[in-house]
């Protein structure tokens, strides 16, 4: 079977200045002439697996079903981790079993997982320092071509992948939410761990009027529709495009506003209608 | 009607570390998987509109024609501003109305355009924080599937357009040429706003050899052809490839042997022959 | 002929911060619409020959015989170096003659090369300051379009490639190599020239236990499998994806624990059976 121009999403800690990225791809294409290759980013900080598990659950769902996210975030390379290819969602993942996977099957139900360790879908010789030339990217590139995951290796058990420990927001009581910057991104805009369901429960007002948020000792009122709900320069909470809870600085850079970063917490207050706010 | 591999170029200020970017793409091929999609550049600084309008006029033109131009620097995200889809010199471009298209439209006649407003061609639902992957990306993925733009929405007069008030040379006396820098390039040559055609209005002789060039206190002499025809580490001035003055150094950094930037001034003055260079 | 979708590579130290490899881009597909273009990295410092040269070297053999390298770091541009097209080992290479296909033509045989100076197959005008755009960009597309490579100009003897001097390691005694690192990558692990034919040579025991490496004042013991072997944040030696000895931190980054960079020397010497290490 082939498949015309199936596409193939990267996923890496490799940067760009070397020739790592490229190789992948010509790796890929020597296989597979007719694949798509996508870039989703190669400026995972080195090693911060976590990163890329929540950068992965952002971004595949956006492609169409059948693509294949290969992802390279693999500081275990050449030692003793899986490499597991799994089936989700109609969706394809080749990487390591290092949690990198843990936000895909903890949100969705896993169709189907094999350990890879079959030699014969792998480049020769395999080194021990550079997996995603010798086995991500052939593994992905057979794939792409209608090979079965299955001829890959021995089924897994998709209990058996990784998952890392993701902080949840917590509700402390009826009236208060503590939750968690999980990211920065470009802008300097702070991503939170506060979903939208999980805001409900708290049961704003409308639009969130009566909350009180507040970030390393500073308050923002209520949660804002977009970014020019307030002037220039000011701050304000917003649900970005990831559906959680963001922290914002209108045209400007939130992190150095508060000057934070991964991991610090927030919490919201809802206020009571006699209550100050 | 299909296009074969119709070409969408994207221009941002997303840089590369985030998804956003893949993302954008995962929405274009899920609905067109024959789109060729190519990089400008996602370095535009943070909310540039000026410096990515710069770009955006010196790279379409190089593309074929029927080729779908994507610019989101877009600050206001989420805000009143428009969205337009434009038809100029045979390419399409759709970008917030916020000055990014101004040289395109300053310098070319705009034969359509529409404020782009059927949520029928958007990603449901609508975000208010990343109208790149909810709004601009599919409307360019319908575009390329052959859907005539006047579908987006209503008509809009070319001349709703925004414009920028772009810095333009002045000549303050026959012998006497002021302009200005615009940008400065990954290699640090300073790019000025002096065109070919106001330059030749100056007169200069053969080569420009009759001129001072003076930037930041320091002079050049003459107009060169290629940036070795001064010695390794000397200044020069050369026409670039944007057909734009540009001030260098041979095999070095330009940024840092004037130390000026964008908006720093310079003046061409022309020498009489009988007076002192 | 036509050629389904041919692989053109690209090889530059343009950043990708302007719009130079997009317009490069554009170029080659107005020509010819079925190219698929990859990076290398556009993240050679600039002006750097010989970093580009290593990087293309471990780069070109792994994309399909067939494929077109565009190299353009190029610090002569407009100047009166040549401009080449290469083939060799069933790929072709379009570049400048300034050393950044030495490695390429040191270690395998060239079947024929050019001095491309055919304008027919240029860009009109032809700028002084921008031939990847305007020569390397248009070669190239039309090689991937079946022209033959002679038509670009006249034959060059391969004998008149431009070789740098590539820095060799040598041996002092049979007991003692020394050699240099040639390379940085992202994640810090620093690149030697100490190939595996030339440590053999030195005939190191099983795993090279035998073997103390000095790196600027430190001793690594043995060269290790993969990166694993040692604890996290303790240094190592190990063939990585070149075949070229590195010197690595386990998770970390060498550059900073050795402090040093490319240039630096380092030496090898086996201890005897009775000779404490």
């Amino acid at each position: 079977m082939t498949i015309e121009r199936p596409i193939i999403t990267l996923l890496t800690d490799f940067g760009l200045e070397d020739e790592y990225v490229g190789v992948m791809k010509g790796v890929i294409l020597s296989i597979n002439a007719q694949a798509n290759i996508v870039d989703i980013t190669h400026h995972i900080a080195r090693h911060r697996i976590r990163q890329a598990a929540l950068v992965l659950k952002s971004s595949f769902g956006f492609f169409p079903e059948g693509s294949i996210h290969v992802v390279v975030v693999d500081p275990g390379v050449g030692g003793i981790r899986d490499i597991v290819c799994l089936k989700c969602r109609g969706h394809f993942f080749v990487a390591p079993n290092n949690g990198v996977l843990s936000v895909v099957v903890l949100e969705n139900h896993a169709d189907q997982a094999v350990s890879v360790t079959n030699g014969q879908f792998f480049l020769e010789p395999v080194s021990n320092t550079f997996h995603g030339r010798d086995i991500f990217a052939p593994v992905a590139a057979h794939l792409s071509m209608g090979i079965d995951m299955c001829r890959f290796g021995r089924p897994l058990s998709p209990e058996k992948i990784w998952k890392l420990d993701v902080s949840a927001p917590s509700c402390s009581s009826g009236d208060r939410l503590e939750g968690e910057i999980v990211a920065v991104d470009h802008f300097g805009n702070l991503v939170t761990n506060i979903d939208m369901d999980t805001f409900r429960k708290l049961g704003p007002g409308e639009g969130g009027a009566d909350l009180v948020i507040s970030v390393a000792g500073k308050q923002i009122r209520g949660v804002s529709r977009s970014y020019d709900a307030v002037p220039e320069g000011a701050p304000l909470a917003v649900f970005g495009s990831r559906n959680l809870l963001e922290i914002s600085i209108n045209q400007g850079d939130a992190r150095y506003y508060f000057n934070v970063g991964v991991g610090q917490g927030l919490t919201l207050t809802r206020k009571r209608r006699d209550e100050p706010l």
